[in-house]
């Protein structure tokens, strides 16, 4: 299949350029992205993961090849070389000191693959390796929400709940490889507390706070018998509940609605307490798809009124005052952009792999 | 009243040296410190907190001059040149950027007051600020329990718990002066928790993991009508009743006190699984007094095991397998140190502010 990367007109692109890649479990996204964070050209394919990692690492390659053709060609870039390197984000579990991933449940097939390298050799290029996670925290920092920021932190709400930290503008990616996995602190200690979807452990922030612990929150109200207009998908396909739905009947005033979405608040500002006593950072992104509707929603607003009014009854007068709560605001890009940017960052500031 | 400082014999002091200035609800301690860790001089003078903090930088620059003149005139130090900056640590809250104690509750009088540039300006030299936590966690890191690690959290179990966190070398002292507040993350979210004898809020680690927290449980059971060697206790003055009687009661086998311990060491293990999965460390190091005799008790052996167990079950295997969880080794002499090692990290990495 022949590529057809979109190519984005930009006034001044500022070289040098780097590659975004960001591997999901269904789509990759490869941008290249200027040192200012405008994005050159980007195409998404499809991962393929049943076809093996090999296969996508040189469809990666053969989409590249045509952007910087493309590029080329119409005089937007004047050599490979103001490439300076990629950017790799990718699905944990992970090794970043030596480029693998380990075990991503999305990937089955790629377990044990050295990524990075592969990467490295089809594109000729030093390789910043980073968490998927991560990668849409430093994404978010470095263009997003967090571009005034000096720290901080990002969850993202989606069907699971992933995270990233920055710290005085690095990311903390954990000696084994485990850091910012803020989906997985406890916050509820009992021995009955809910399970995660996922398979981590009793009581973590992912299993209240992600679509799957609304969906699951939601369908046990439902069986025990609470009225409201979502009954009607209990009977169906257990396909057919998501928050999205919780979310649209929300919008039509649905009292069990209301209440789930109010609940998901509490859980999250008591998780974020927890983080700000941690790592004071001034600033937490909401990103990731269940945003409520987002900031010019009324539900998205309520969501985050009940985040923050939890947070400030748990926490200190001058440590409410001194953290913004507040959502993402690049959408599903944060994970290109992030990894480009962090291709960038550790290009200036130190000799990444290759 | 003249000082006497302490001076130690080092057999060869590696110059440029650091005050290390460790300042206490009731004592304040005073090293001389060279740039690989070794002690030149000490003294711990009282604190006399309702003198007022200007009379303390006196007492503070006093005995400076006193170990200087001492130390030039036995030939260990050349010059007053070769002191490069000194590092001050104090209880919080504080104000880190401008240098200010903002209302710490063991220095009642000393609250807003500008302690960073008054000793800089007694002793003439850049003076690097910290959190007392943070400053014994930098000890441990640099010359203590964490000196082989990359990164590192110190929880500190005293009356209250503290805490400090480094980061690839870099502590965490957050956007609000508030960062590494490890004693108040959330573990236990019932609106039926422990409230932190401290004023901290509900169902942080502080109530259950402190020593106060301890004692409190304690009372409750005996209170409750539990059979305990301690029962005797509780009766007395309000001050009979404390950890260290706890420990050496679970030290001749008493069933309550043993069952305390365990308990502690459960609450700890649920709050080092949160601090893991934000930080992946790699290094737990648990510090303050509250030790249950250490590493080299049976008892303190138990509380580790227990703490270890706990973590075990609610994380992942790889997690677990690439986190160490000890105990300091510096003892008291973390702070002073840790501002020490702090000041010349400042020194040779930035330029701290005079």
């Amino acid at each position: 299949m022949a590529s057809s990367p979109e190519i984005i007109a930009v006034n001044q692109a500022e070289p040098p350029f780097y590659w975004g890649l960001d591997v999901g479990g269904t789509g990759i996204k490869i941008g290249l992205v200027d040192q200012v964070g405008q994005t050159l050209a980007f195409e998404k394919i499809p991962t393929r993961e049943s076809e093996g990692a090999d296969s996508a690492v040189e469809r990666i390659g053969d989409v590249v090849d045509a952007i910087k053709a493309r590029l080329g060609s119409n005089g937007q870039i004047a050599a490979a070389g103001q490439i300076a390197a990629a950017g790799l984000g990718a699905p944990g579990p992970m090794d970043l000191p030596t480029g693998y991933l380990v075990a991503p449940p999305q990937l089955p097939s790629w377990w044990n693959y050295p990524i990075r390298d592969r990467v490295a050799e089809r594109l000729q290029l030093p390789v910043s390796f980073l968490n998927d996670g991560n990668a849409a925290a430093y994404g978010e920092f470095w263009l997003g929400s967090g571009r005034d920021d000096s720290s901080m932190v990002l969850l993202t709400l989606g069907t699971g709940v992933g995270g990233g930290i920055i710290v005085d503008g690095e990311l903390v990616n954990g000696v084994n490889s485990f850091g910012s996995e803020c989906g997985h602190i406890v916050i509820d200690p009992s021995p009955t507390a809910q399970l995660c979807v996922w398979g981590g452990g009793r009581g973590q922030l992912e299993a209240y706070a992600s679509a799957s612990g609304v969906v699951q929150r939601t369908r046990q109200r439902l069986t025990e018998g609470a009225d409201s207009s979502l009954s009607g998908l209990l009977g169906g396909e257990n396909t057919e509940l998501t928050a999205k739905r919780v979310y649209e009947a929300a919008l039509k005033g649905d009292e069990l609605a209301l209440k789930i979405i109010d609940e998901t608040a509490y859980w999250l500002g008591i998780g974020i307490t927890t983080l700000v006593h941690t790592l004071d950072p001034g600033s937490i992104v909401l990103g990731g798809a269940m945003n409520f509707g987002g900031v010019d929603c009324a539900i998205g607003q309520r969501f985050l009124a009940g985040i923050a009014l939890e947070f400030k009854n748990r926490t200190f007068d001058n440590v409410f005052a001194g953290t913004t709560i507040k959502f993402a605001n690049l959408g599903a890009d944060a994970g290109y952009l992030g990894v480009a940017g962090f291709a960038r960052h550790e290009h200036t500031t130190k000799q990444p792999a290759i």
